[in-house]
């Protein structure tokens, strides 16, 4: 089962070093292997049987950690919740995956309440950090009242997980995930960061999400020691990486400007950091330029990826993470699990610097959708996961991030990439922050539109805004239309939701690609 | 096929890079996968099918790692053949395996007309160094004419190689291991050694062999550059270390001894090094010492394992090699693909302190042993592999090999550790190399009994040596008789063949372990 091997190892050969850190509570490696494998005993006593899937619906915790351990360990199937969901979403989920039991915390216990009265069929409940209450079982009690049973055998091809991907196109679909794959990418992610045994991780994105999850499989295969914040919290999150000596953190951009802007912020406390993750977005070059002269010591890694491989495509090395410089904007090179190539329309691979769609495969690869055949057909083809990301490979080969498929804004017969538009509309000096989003228009078939938050006191028209671009980019692709807006839409990943800008826009109309 | 994808990798990101280094000849990460995938075809056209066993009978050289790849490429089951082996040997393995297909190289030239006079059937020859002559195609001309084709498709769960045990306990037999066994075993390598791209691997044990196929597959997965000597040679290899600047490379404790030793040697010469690995056998304290005092900037690895676990077992990192240290004699601790527990006769975990059986298990374990299903019956238990190697694990988990089970001495109800023994006879100023091995006794069912290479111009008497011996160890453990020899028998992995030493005292005689 390759993760829970790991956990094993770590209790025989790190019996006494420190597993979790979670507030005032830490445990050794031997005491988490215990919690988990009597967890698992209470889990197995409560009906859940190999194969069943498990939710979990709960902010970062040691908690967390134990019962998703715990379920796999009782040969069970974890499914982590999206914590921004609604009611409704976790039903649409809790119904698609068929999951009989919902762990939860105190943080959810009102929408566990919800979700129970709605939900068909016998939903067993379990809470990670209070006592046993009449509607669900206390972890703690599972855990006190279980013998330590051993791992259920199962086979490293076998499910291990359903991950739902984000909302930021339509419906979720269910990523059926093996334990192999999680453990290659976990193994990708390690070589790449060179987390190394005796490091600290810090959870300090949400943890159902699999950039978390990949990091802590990472730190799991390594023995690393995991620390904990509920949720993201600049003052906390420097707060836990001074406290606990954190080496190793995975941030999406926009909350290493928070950290930056803290009160809490100085880089001395961030001096046991050893090498800072991040992805899900391009970073702004001031953010980046200032973590370099801050933190000269501290690896900066450019991650990317999709939950559908694992979550490992590519990523950037230290060294080329340079303002300005020839790779700075590149997503860089496959990690040690994954392939990646460039195609056309038809399947074929295209020449370097001529953008198409990344198309990558590897260990880490899903199995394919949950209970979706059809969207499994679309996506695996011939063995490649389809990315939906549109880019290039420079003459180096390194990879260049241009757009969504879905994103990508074709006008008068020419592809206009959001991304190339955005960057010259960030570079006006009332802007704050941008999307860039395709409309219908009689003439041209889709229209580059700006939605803008402007910065506070700021102000800007169309004209200035065309005025600004033509100086950055050629004429076609500039924005004809804007809105302003006081703030953007994100996912629970921190992602745009382009979706949610378009949809008033195309009522009543058909775009090519939804 | 994991491996097969980390030569696709490094064809598209590292296109330019050196893959290969072989005397004048060098070939980039494009050119290595491009000779691959056009031998592929070439083995293709000349009637080798997928699935087929390809032997390879070679010195160490960039067409030997070619030819490996191409005969997965094209959907082989590789088979590296001892390079110790007589000619009965390798038709013992050519049928054993049924190979279709042998790859040689002119310095098994006369080996391979031998076996072509006696083997059945027809089996293909391809000569890797020289040019086509009648009896076999030149892996030249096969990459010459070949086209470059699609690796075969197949699963990580396939077999990728049948790898032949070495003969210190009686007939070889075909270790089987898949793609997977042989990825995550790479992998264990490259976490353990923290192998970074950008590196340099020397080929310097012989290629045939997991200690040099581990190492080599994690340079693989890293896109290091392979250096090659054929064999090792003193002043060749520090030439090699010195010329391009290698970083990684595995010997056994004899070479190193060798280096040292060598006319060429000189610690500037090795300055590029980063880590050195070794295993097969302890590592006296002078030469380890001599190591740390002249190459304090280089990691040094014990690694510890077998075939049978690809080979991957255990390590002890570089900050315990202290000569003297509580864990200077320690193998250490799991690989990251690996876990291994101590086990008394019944299979029960043992105390701390205790001396047991390792088993070890993982997905670098065999999937067993080629045509022997009973030998895997017996070697292969609950999932978890029989090593064979007594050993106890210490109150911090580390591992300490006390014997192999099969060389263990039983005399008059105690166990005996020959290692121990050894120790305490090397101590003696008249000994060079010293083998202890039990033979028969009339009044102790077995006597330990040392085998010795004295020292030039040195000499010493059983008496001498037990009384040496009882300063050191128990009396029950010192030698009761022994016998001065030139040289002792060795492996081509470099052990001391301890079957070969009993064989004549055994004669007529049972032994309870053979």
């Amino acid at each position: 089962m390759l993760l829970i091997d790991a956990v094993r190892r770590n209790a025989a050969f790190r019996a006494d070093e420190i597993a979790t850190i979670d507030g005032e509570e830490q445990h050794t490696w031997a005491q988490f292997a215990q919690r988990v494998a009597r967890a698992a005993d209470g889990l197995r006593q409560m009906g859940v049987a190999p194969g069943d899937r498990v939710g979990i619906l709960a902010w970062n915790s040691a908690r967390y950690l134990e019962a998703q351990f715990a379920i796999w360990w009782m040969g069970g199937v974890l499914v982590p919740m999206n914590i921004r969901w609604s009611v409704e979403e976790n039903l649409y989920c809790i119904r698609d995956a068929g999951i009989t039991a919902l762990v939860f915390d105190t943080g959810f216990a009102e929408a566990a309440r919800a979700i129970a009265a709605q939900a068909e069929g016998s939903l067993r409940h379990i809470i990670l950090d209070a006592a046993t209450d009449e509607a669900a079982t206390a972890l703690e009690d599972l855990i006190a009242q279980g013998t330590a049973i051993d791992a259920h055998d199962t086979s490293h091809d076998n499910l291990a997980g359903i991950y739902y991907t984000g909302g930021t196109t339509g419906f979720p679909k269910g990523v059926m995930l093996s334990f192999l794959a999680l453990w290659t990418a976990a193994i990708g992610i390690v070589l790449a960061n060179r987390m190394a045994p005796g490091g600290r991780m810090l959870h300090a994105t949400p943890m159902f999400h699999l950039a978390d999850g990949g990091m802590s499989h990472g730190a799991m295969i390594q023995g690393a020691t995991h620390v904990f914040v509920p949720r993201f919290d600049p003052a906390d999150v420097i707060a836990m990486i001074d406290r606990h000596q954190v080496t190793d953190v995975l941030l999406v951009p926009t909350m290493i400007g928070m950290l930056q802007t803290s009160d809490a912020y100085a880089p001395e406390k961030l001096r046991s950091l050893r090498c800072l993750s991040f992805g899900a977005s391009p970073i702004p070059a001031p953010i980046l330029a200032r973590l370099q002269a801050d933190l000269p010591h501290v690896n900066l890694l450019h991650v990317y990826g999709q939950t559908e491989m694992g979550p490992t495509i590519s990523y950037l090395e230290p060294h080329h993470q340079v303002p300005g410089g020839p790779k700075a904007l590149s997503v860089g090179k496959p990690f040690a699990c994954a392939e990646a190539k460039v195609v056309d329309a038809d399947g074929v691979e295209v020449a370097p610097g001529v953008p198409g769609e990344i198309m990558a495969r590897g260990p880490s690869a899903m199995m394919g959708y949950w209970n979706k055949p059809e969207d499994t057909a679309k996506t695996i083809i011939d063995g490649w996961v389809k990315t939906g990301d549109v880019a290039y490979k420079d003459a180096d080969g390194f990879l260049f991030i241009c757009d969504r498929v879905k994103d990508m804004i074709i006008t008068g017969g020419e592809n206009v990439f959001c991304a190339e538009v955005e960057n010259a509309v960030a570079a006006h000096p009332a802007v704050a922050q941008v999307a860039v989003i395709g409309v219908p228009d009689p003439d041209f078939g889709e229209r580059v539109h700006a939605v803008i938050v402007p910065k506070p006191g700021q102000t800007l028209t169309a004209d200035d805004l065309k005025a600004h671009c033509k100086t950055l980019i050629a004429n076609y692709k500039c924005p004809r239309s804007i809105e302003l807006r006081d703030a953007l839409p994100v996912s629970a990943a921190g992602k745009i939701l382009k979706r949610t800008l378009r949809e008033p826009h195309w009522t009543g109309h058909a775009r090519a690609v939804n």
